[in-house]
């Protein structure tokens, strides 16, 4: 190729990688109104306030440190990645003419394309840990896990280390990023325990409805579309017949798994109990979404299908089981990001020779290990420290209150914990639905 | 061209297509966040999950059988295509370099962009029938229509059926997908009859307003942003500079169609009834949007522009029609998609020197006949076997209850069909709003 | 270059545009959401129809009068542009291969690219006049804000006028777009004055609580996805190595000013008052998006960490600021656009040897001169013909009632300006749910 071919290329390649990198950006958008929806409106201000923050925080801990942990220009070892601070200048005219090995897109659209994984990776565990978690430990939490602990599973797999050398095979990220972020999610849950009322002294479990489901459905479309991108940039390149191929490829099968997987959790659903739970028909799609993001590109359109399928039949009997032994999960998270991400590795072996089930299980247990006990150990001192749960009489009147001085629907439902069956506005005063307020009036 | 040069034409046209399909795919979306703001709570989780539900049926369908029949790769005769299962492979470098009627973009691109188009059509379809039709039996309808009924006159037309060679202009489906569509709910409303209550004893029509009206805005906006994929994908191809000039005039003209046709409806509107319905707004602009996609290219962007404006005036108009002749359409679809599609798909020859009158007259009557009646007789089997409409005791109680099981807002607004005019919220127990339930608790 | 590489650069560059005029196209929807979810209940319908009208309006005018105003092909002076009406015919073959200054993307993209841009200096006003502004009045002004007044000073820096002559420095529009849309807030927000009951008689101000806080933080992940389109689009081209990697770092800068912004905001609010307002969070977020806006290219991604953290602390106190003087901005829209986007011009010149603070503060001063001026001037004659304010008791009541006949929430508040403590549903029969209207019944 001649060089203004080469660079065409290198500019195509880098704005689709951009594109993608808008679309999964606009997932931290999708798990806010997810989570939003799901939660009681006493909950929501603070659950949307976690989801942006953890956004922001982990793209500026990614740049000052993730980044190079998890793609380290020289590693230590396969175990132990190198550390260096900030970003390097972006490719030449020289580099992307240097050959086979020359690369193909801007560094800068890389990190900004991984930034927002890393980002997505710790939004899974806001969901989890929902409605008494305290806002400021659960920050700190993501400076942790954004700086260092799912950058070290990510290097191993996808920097170039240990499990990439091994033959561990995960496209997009079934276990990188999904059963990665549920198994930190697994721990927070374990160390937070169940909300106030989700198990009742008898040990039944309770159903504790969330506030506003069109929001909640507004949040599996949005994450949907920026699948497209998630798996969809996962190619990392689009500039040839066979990489537009496989692209156009991997956005067929990522739609078609999450179809079939929330037709499955429908159907199910709706044999097991005669109606269809539309949380079930959310957590169906994205189930069906995760199980498909280790490999979407091998895969038949018809055997995307079935591994949605299945995706969509583990999440309900996922939810049901945890249910059952009492981890708390308010919206399913570790359901549709574990189980769903487990079965999706496993699935691999389905379409690509490359992967056995040995490694595939090797690798799933290994980030299990690493995600699971880093996050526990850093949650655990946090617990020591300034604790994680909010008290006992915060969670009873809404962690909007306590946390963040307002509420989400002030006009629709109480404020400040009244707990009595009816709900009432803000008082209003004569000249207009206005609240004195001790704190300042900003707005 | 090179051959490098080749594939990286290819690789615009697919990358272009992919991101048209996000757009478009992102529609469903709107669909679902319009229809639920418009209808009223008690019916929210349902229309959401038929929404929901609907866009993966039809894409799982559309894979299996309904893409080959539209797309038939030996037909049998310009009125009936052939029938093959699943997709073939995709190009090869061969393929691309073979001249003039050379592929330029993947075929998995080109299905996931048919797929959700078929989606589309289903879609408009579940706006007119809420509030009343049962949910299944919906779905059984959408297999029958997104496999056989859609793709059949889509062959007409686009695959190169008897409409194609008559010379009907439709360049991305005034016709071919919206009035379709409309046809198809013109047949189910007529089926399942209006709402209890929408019309009076004495004739008269009461307004049922919709429960939560920014939904139904986003809906809107998210629709507006669908179209420039859904008109802007339907030139198939961008990379070169014809192509590239015309899809950026298709943008413009979409655009601009759009926010003729609202403001047209928001000052008709106004003239005539002294307010701004903002149900009205929004129709001006789908009206407008529709009205353009039969030929977004051809106008000038003043003439797509005047385009529009007719459409926001017409649409005020059959609304008021159909209202008064009693077809209950509870999001206005007819309308918008219908009586909008036939003014548009006429609009065609004031630009395209190739349509005629007589020719955009006879390809719509046909579409309007087959959809129609082919949609009539399949939902009257099933009207007659499983039925279509939910008993009155579920109509007055909510579908949300009876269908799902659960309420779209508990915290804000009554459950379980309490007609009393005072919302109240799910009964609170004292440690934390939890709610017992009979069904498994599950979050 | 061959002709067929020409081609190709065209239309990948045109296409890049045209993703970005959607992401932008979208920002009229942010806006849209994050106001609705800041007003009352009662305003809520009214303030929807606002922004979807202003952005129809806004791109009619815009097409007609305002883009050969700011673009003009003849200008009769630096000061002054000339005047032509619509748009001229597209490129041709010939144009793009004449050379150095040859176009390279579509000129009906570029036409649509600037008119979301000032469809969205328009949408800056209409969050900062809500709650008592008359509809029709806003968007009368509207008219003369994207024909004339802000395509003027735009000339002047974008068209090539005097203040880009003179040195003046701003990439995708800090001051031209953002400043200006403040500016032009600022006039109205003076001349329409405070709503009723936001300051007490004894000169404290009072909190006006939003209703519906998700769909608010909703439209912020919209506006921060948009601004990728916003500030990438406004590098104008991507098909080369050199634009490909600064539209990369464009997209870089923007997101980590937006994370720290959001960050800094939330810290300072928490440290001053306790507690974290979400809608400070929001407010910081996209103030350290206007703040890097002006330049979004040259930074270091560290620096433009330190200068949206810097735009989340300027928002903070100009929130303050504007309360203590009783201007009553609703959004904050004032201080996001009006104080961080000075802040951000002045911080080019931490960047861009190009500018210097003197020429920086110059042309600031200049288009806030202009654009306050001409706005005041415009709007004062429409308040002494036509009026701008809402009467008392429509104030009250609220605008939906008056200007919309409709609720936004009907079955979760209060209609009809019923000012008591407890929200109710509009009244039910017993048929389900409907309400007998003077105006059509419509669906």
């Amino acid at each position: 190729m001649n060089d203004s071919v080469l660079e065409i290329s290198y500019a195509l390649d880098t704005f689709y990688f951009l594109v993608c990198t808008a679309f999964v950006m606009f997932m931290a958008c999708g798990f806010a109104m997810l989570e939003s929806g799901l939660v009681r409106s006493k909950n929501t201000v603070e659950i949307l306030t976690k989801n942006a923050l953890l956004y922001s925080v982990a793209c500026i801990v990614y740049l000052i440190i993730g980044y190079n942990i998890m793609y380290p220009a020289a590693p230590l070892s396969g175990f132990i990645p190198g550390l260096e601070l900030f970003l390097g200048s972006d490719n030449t005219l020289a580099d992307i003419a240097a050959g086979e090995d020359a690369p193909y897109y801007s560094s800068m659209a890389d990190f900004i394309f991984q930034a927002v994984f890393a980002a997505a990776t710790m939004s899974i565990v806001s969901g989890a840990i929902a409605e008494r978690m305290k806002l400021w430990p659960f920050l700190l939490f993501a400076v942790f896990m954004v700086a260092v602990i799912y950058p070290v599973s990510g290097y191993w797999k996808w920097g170039g280390g240990f499990l990439d050398v091994l033959g561990f095979q995960d496209f997009a990220g079934s276990v990188v990023v999904h059963m990665a972020g549920a198994s930190a999610a697994l721990a927070a849950v374990l160390l937070v325990g169940a909300r106030k009322g989700r198990y009742s002294a008898n040990g039944q479990s309770r159903a504790i409805p969330g506030a506003n489901l069109p929001i909640a459905m507004l949040g599996m479309f949005i994450l949907w579309m920026g699948w497209f991108g998630f798996n969809g940039g996962s190619m990392l390149k689009i500039a040839s017949l066979d990489d537009a191929n496989a692209v156009a490829r991997i956005f067929v099968n990522t739609n078609m798994a999450a179809a079939a997987g929330m037709v499955t959790a429908a159907l199910l659903y709706r044999l097991k109990f005669g109606k269809v739970d539309m949380t079930m028909v959310i957590n169906g799609a994205l189930a069906g979404l995760v199980s498909i993001t280790a490999e979407p590109l091998m895969p038949t359109p018809e055997l995307a299908v079935l591994i949605g399928a299945v995706g969509g039949v583990v999440v309900v009997f996922s939810v049901l089981a945890l249910d059952r032994v009492k981890i708390d999960d308010p919206v399913g998270a570790i359901s549709v990001h574990g189980s769903a991400g487990i079965w999706g590795i496993v699935a691999v072996v389905l379409s690509n020779p490359d992967a056995t089930l040995a490694t595939q299980l090797v690798g799933t247990l290994v980030i299990f290990a690493w995600m699971f006990g880093a996050s526990f150990l850093v949650l655990w001192c946090i617990k020591k420290s300034v604790g994680l749960r909010v008290s006992e009489e915060e969670e009873l009147e809404g962690m909007d209150l306590h946390e963040c001085g307002m509420s989400a629907y002030p006009e629709f439902v109480a404020f400040q914990g009244q707990a009595s069956g009816t709900p009432h506005a803000t008082p209003r005063d004569a000249v207009g639905d206005t609240v004195p307020l001790s704190k300042p009036a900003l707005r």
